[in-house]
């Protein structure tokens, strides 16, 4: 799979042949094809175990402080777990991005994606609807806010690694705290996201 | 170009040859060779042609009513020109999203792609710097606002394709009006977009 890893970020899907995968490690084709039905059998294994490793790194623990929660949710799935060295996050995320525009074409990549969005996306609902049962958040649609969030972090993460755009996290960061995120508080009510931590950042 | 849309439709950027496009109508590959330097300069031009299609279908013309004009705009972006038959819309869209992805490894691309970028997010600022100047909206940062919606337009747009959900866009819509959208109403005033709409739209 690192081999995989490697050959991809190397070569990109589009020219990818299996030969790169076996030029990175000591295998040759021919016992590749004794494990794998291919090309795409492989990068099919490949994607469940960059989507494993993700979720993995991005896994926050369940906190009483709704707030800090649901910020820390949202800065691992848009910033990443090594915030020093960003390079394996990126690189990570530069393969999933591609072999997500791919799986318009794929049904069995589709299905992976699609189970991995809908457990990401349910653990900011799960959040959201603990504040609401709690009274900490106003009472939102917590789903489609939840979907509203995910949306935004991918087309961050898509704008950085498509187009460049290496300040499009943070910048997506703050509108999810502007028109988002301090819109959860209860009428009335101030929002408790961290303005330390934005300011910060700026 | 429309031959060359014909066979990015049918076999994907990934696996595209020459002779694909070729099969698409009466020019030999010989011809294409003529033309173009290549599959990937061929590919920079139809991206260019794509853009500027798009670009032409979702032209809104500047409005007095400038809830009524951000509203336009917005659902030009999200569900194309049509609506009768989104077939052209979403096949276009397919294709540019699948180029999209691979920017990433391609400088030429990412520039015609930063450039329609640009400009689509620029249309929407314009509005928004219009509805501040006349009081119309409340004091956001234009700029920063307009990337937000942009970003949750691609967002949606690229859910829809790859990953099938049909709802997306609508859900998106929903999701600006609610955290965007009726936000930028000066303090005090209530918001003018069209709740008849949205409820039709539900």
């Amino acid at each position: 799979m690192e081999a995989t890893f490697r050959a991809l970020s190397k070569h990109g899907y589009v020219d990818l042949r299996l030969r790169d995968i076996g030029d990175e490690f000591e295998m040759t084709r021919q016992l590749i094809h004794y494990y794998y039905d291919g090309k795409h059998d492989l990068i099919s294994a490949f994607l469940e175990y960059v989507i494993e490793q993700y979720e993995g790194s991005v896994a926050v623990d369940e906190s009483d402080d709704l707030w800090a929660e649901l910020d820390a949710r949202i800065d691992q799935c848009l910033f990443g777990p090594e915030f020093a060295s960003d390079f394996d996050h990126w690189d990570r995320m530069r393969v999933y991005h591609e072999l997500f525009s791919q799986a318009q074409n794929d049904d069995q990549h589709r299905e992976i994606f699609n189970r991995h969005y809908t457990k990401i996306r349910r653990s900011i609902t799960r959040v959201i609807e603990r504040g609401i049962e709690q009274g900490v958040f106003r009472d939102v649609d917590p789903e489609n806010t939840a979907q509203f969030i995910t949306d935004a972090i991918h087309a961050a993460r898509g704008r950085r690694i498509s187009l460049g755009h290496d300040e499009a996290p943070e910048q997506i960061r703050r509108a999810l705290d502007e028109f988002v995120i301090s819109s959860l508080a209860p009428p009335g009510e101030e929002p408790e996201f961290k303005s330390a931590r934005s300011t910060a950042r700026n």
